[in-house]
């Protein structure tokens, strides 16, 4: 067939126009002529016609040519290869009643008159169109322009833009009135997140030097890892009331499953947001806990209005569900007590023990994974269990021991000065075993992971939660467990402000204090005294995240808009040297000059169309992606540069100066004699 | 006043939501209670009550607040600082008939019961709402974000925001249904176009080292200058019937007045584009030229049609213009032929001459500026004058002489084997100059710009075009022309495809022919078989250029769509090495997959809402631009990066490695005995 092929060529020479899709034709279209243009795909033959799917990126409109009263296109279209690209003129014309099939144009035809191949293909590296038969990953990704071809990421792509369209659309409308500013991606180097990319300029920056008198640094900007510092600056402008941009960002992560160098976000900031009703009804307050309205108890209400009529719009249109009016709201404290905590299910059925373990700063959590019923599951997801926790399959033979075995459990009990004797002596004749496997069900076959962790939340994830998020992956992508198809979004509020237990930050904090979010969230206001008194720990932010099923799929909060607060937090919180705050100067300036209160989010928008579209890997929502380690396969990206080039940048490759080096040290060394 | 203001502190505890934006009140309001919050600028003072307007992005409403009946709130009001941002509560009253003004909320106070200092302005640089006392343009670009809150830009952000939607919300309406796709920012450098930004990776390749065995050169992503290639290959994929996004680019281009390093386009790219009506209607056309309806010869009608129906929607809603149905078209050589031929016209004068000048390959070309009412236009815009051009201002002393001392006229009728004396001296005893000095009502005070050029258009902009360009460009800033209301677009076609003579393109061309547009420019259908026989010059691209009022705010062009017309503009025309040609290499193989035929283009956004919002710098419609030099002056950014973070990336300062070169042959020189 490929050599039937050379006899066609690309048309260069004008053809007719197209006068319609190959998804827009249905029976009120019968007698009519067209002109269609799309992909072909195989042939169906029969003894006096012949069938043709004809696709493009809206649907497929099946062809019927006679080849008794049309031999040539008869041919022509026997003979091109499949997914080759046509023009045809044609008629439609109803199919009998037997024939016709549900869908978009499953009642018609059209009767071929006339075919222009417009370009062969001629040089397939897998026919996109043949879905059982796919080759693997990585060829489709060195082939990412036929594997888009597959109607799963075509739809993709165009619910996607849907998607976009919907968010745009809805922040613009009545009375909302979102301006979408673009940001700067070449900004400046900081240290507040993540790790950067840098970006060298041809400007240089002369420095001293002791031997020459005309050396220069080179210079970079660095890639925006959010819009974070533009959008607060913004808003303190005054330009700006409520700012929105679906956003391109960058971090230079490594070792992140399904992370993508570059990702988009749906960013929002909005000035003088408020606490709402219960504010307004009660302008100061009362200090118990529990009193505010919908459990909202920080600000920033209006962007949680904003993004739950966002979240509920793009549901109705997309998912035909409808969600509910306020989604719920669960402090970071309730929501990590969700894992169950073993030390308080113990301590009160032993009173001895009780007082030690509720005394204890440690307390022991567990997650049970109920018996699967595909015995490799948990074989395979070995790998989930993180350091400081402990995964223990229950059996027969263990399931009255297996707390007495457990190391974390241990440990925890050591810390209380209790121990494993005092819970089984007392009173109760029950093991704390016993005690368990009846409050908690336990069987034989079932999972426990256990962990310990501090009494009081530290901020972050703690290991158990990382351990929960892995199960519920795995389960997902091996379907044995799917997401509801009524969708849970919960808000998590109230984190604590600081911490010291984020691996992620301690590359910046060094043993200090570092942010759970970043450094201009606003503590809650009941937490201002503590953060002046330096209190550190029992300090809570104004923080927000949206979480959809178990999977956070945005965060936010209000900010620091004071700026001497704002030092505070630099400088007796965080500890920043001087030198680590200049690149904050601006900001705080800003926040001298009339700052307004504000707040955002940020949204992530490539894993919200992941869900959406029902796929587990993001890679799947975006046009070219790239591999986890950062790899393009089709663009082959990235890829060395020459040393010239790098020159011009007033940068080498360090190998150019090991070269230079040894170059140098041969060439002084004293002439052999 | 600043003193007073230390009395304030920004507030942290809950406070009341506002109900209205400052643009929102107006008579139907009388009575309401309202909370409004924004910037606090100047009090005027009288006997009884002060006026302050309060300002936010939206606009401004009158603050009454009477001495007497409430002087805690005209205290406070007093004593804080302009520009301070506060939330005032309060009653919506009428004004008296006589202190009404026209404008939104120009008929009504909001009469002041509280107020809640939200953030003083304690520290202001300078005062936005004085504009005119602001100061100069570096410090109002180091405080950009004060500067943003003069109206004027913070209308232009608005408006920007405004267009961008109208764009997005004209391309999904019915039936255009137009896909956005997000196309990469990380792409990989390729040779197509202007210099392109780096961005080191902490990925390295290994490479064969004769000293180690572990040497690994380090990888670069390149930013991408257009969405060229992803949207090329979005359209081959068939994934995307109808692309689009409002993409960031990024160009390293220095020494080019009002270019940003990032900017932004409207990109377009569209599948089985087609020559139209004319092709509808003779699916052969005739080779005669000039038969085809409305002047476009090309493919892409589309393209043109979307892009004017784009161009209508916008100039409707933001200017309130009704623009012609069909815009005009002019091919590139007419449009090049707007500039006075004076060959011309001197041959047609001087019969003897003018078979030697009209058979010349050199034409003499001039531009005519009216004298001017501004003396000092000219004197400022002397260095207007491009390489090869000449500027002569007329007097009445070299009224009879100027073309005869006339440099470029010279060295035209030389290369014509003509000479000056013949053209005074054949039957017609007019002078030269008195035959163009009539027919060009020449007057002493007006200034000619001359130039040759060959008389087949080489591509590219001439050097007379550029000077065309410069005194329209300085004559708008100074007020002495401005853009005429009524907007003039004009579609350039049929430009050379290849060209030998643009210097921005001799980089990479290094005497070999360059594209005019980009490699990938379909050639016109009736100039295939030229390009085929290397009639290279003769061949003409389906390239399109809209230009508004002289001004170029876009260009596009059909692509080539097989894959062997590419190949051999690749090997055979540019003659690029395999190297050359490697980051197309997927481009290629997607030609091969059945691409449909496609075309697309590109509109500056930044120049387009210049024109809209009326203003010369394209940095007045950014809100964080950088300086013609790259520089952010408020991020303080491009910046140094420490070594330590350069070696993570394999790359060092070349000051680096010269150092250590030095460091080097200092240690192993012998030492000193």
């Amino acid at each position: 067939m490929l050599r039937l092929a050379r006899q066609f060529h690309a048309k260069a020479q004008p053809f007719p126009t197209r006068t319609h899709s190959c998804a827009q034709l249905s029976a009120e279209f019968e007698g009519r002529a067209v002109t269609l243009a799309g992909w072909l795909l195989p042939e169906r033959k029969g003894r006096v016609v012949s069938f043709f799917p004809l696709k493009d990126s809206q649907g497929t409109t099946q062809l019927v040519v006679n080849h008794a009263e049309n031999p040539d296109a008869a041919a022509v279209l026997a003979s091109v290869p499949p997914e080759s690209t046509v023009l045809v003129q044609g008629t439609v014309a109803l199919r009998p009643q037997s024939a016709r099939r549900p869908g978009p144009t499953g009642d018609i035809d059209v009767q071929v008159q006339k075919v222009t191949v417009l370009n062969p293909a001629t040089d397939m590296p897998f026919l996109p169109h043949n879905i059982h038969n796919l080759p693997n990953e990585d060829l489709r990704a060195r082939y990412r322009f036929l594997d888009l071809r597959r109607t799963a990421l075509t739809q993709n792509l165009q619910k996607r833009s849907q998607v976009a369209f919907l968010v745009r659309s809805a922040l613009h409308d009545q009375g909302k009135r979102f301006t979408e500013v673009e940001t700067p991606v070449l900004l400046r180097s900081s240290p507040e997140g993540a790790r950067e990319f840098l970006v060298p300029t041809r400007q240089l920056k002369a420095v001293e030097s002791p031997n020459t008198t005309s050396q220069q640094d080179p210079l970079f900007y660095a890639l925006q890892q959010s819009p974070q510092q533009p959008k607060q600056l913004l808003i303190c402008s005054g330009a700006v009331d409520k700012y929105y941009q679906i956003a391109r960002c960058f971090r230079d992560e490594d070792g992140r499953k399904d992370r993508q160098p570059e990702f988009t976000q749906i960013d929002l900031e909005m000035a003088f947001v408020s606490w709402g009703e219960f504010a307004d009804a009660n302008p100061v307050p009362v200090e118990a806990e529990g009193e505010y309205p919908w459990g909202w108890r920080i600000g920033g209400i209006q962007v949680r209005r904003v993004v739950e009529d966002l979240v509920r719009k793009i549901w109705l249109k997309v998912e035909g569900v409808e969600l509910p009016k306020d989604f719920k709201v669960m402090t970071y404290y309730e929501a990590m007590s969700r894992i169950i905590n073993l030390s308080d299910r113990l301590s009160g059925s032993t009173p001895s023990a009780a007082a030690s373990v509720a005394a204890s700063d440690e307390i022991l959590e567990c997650i049970v994974v109920r018996k699967s019923h595909e015995t490799e599951f948990f074989n395979a997801t070995r790998t989930l269990e993180q350091a400081h926790t402990e995964h223990i399959t229950l059996t027969k033979s263990n399931m009255d021991k297996w707390l007495l075995e457990s190391k974390a459990a241990r440990e925890v009990f050591a810390s209380a000065n209790s121990s494993f004797s005092n819970l089984d002596l007392e009173g109760d004749s029950s093991t704390p075993e016993a005690i368990l496997n009846e409050s908690l069900h336990l069987r034989p076959g079932d999972h426990v992971f256990l962990a310990h962790r501090s009494r009081l939340p530290k901020g972050g994830s703690t290991a158990l939660g990382r351990v929960r998020l892995g199960i519920f992956e795995e389960a997902q992508s091996k379907g044995e467990f799917r997401v509801t198809e009524s969708p849970h979004f919960l808000w998590v509020t109230e984190f604590p402000l600081f911490t010291r237990d984020d691996s992620d930050k301690e590359f910046l904090a060094h043993g200090r204090w570092s942010s759970s979010h970043h450094p201009f969230t606003a503590p809650m206001w009941q937490d201002v005294e503590a953060l002046k008194r330096g209190d550190i720990e029992h300090v809570r932010g104004q923080h927000y995240d949206l979480v959809l099923n178990g999977c956070e799929i945005g965060g936010g909060s209000v900010r620091i808009h004071d700026a001497d607060m704002q030092e505070h937090v630099f400088s007796k919180v965080l500890q920043l040297s001087d030198e680590e705050k200049a690149p904050f100067n601006h900001l705080i300036q800003a926040l001298r000059c009339g700052a307004p209160p504000h707040g955002g989010i940020a949204l992530g928008f490539d894993r919200l169309m992941s869900i959406l579209c029902k796929t587990q890997s993001i890679r799947d929502v975006i046009a070219f992606p790239k591999t986890s380690g950062g790899t393009d396969l089709m663009f082959k990206s990235p890829a060395p540069v020459d040393a010239q080039t790098l020159k011009q940048y007033g940068i080498q490759s360090v190998l150019e100066g090991i070269s230079k080096e040894q170059k140098a040290r041969k060439s002084s060394s004293p002439p052999a004699l």
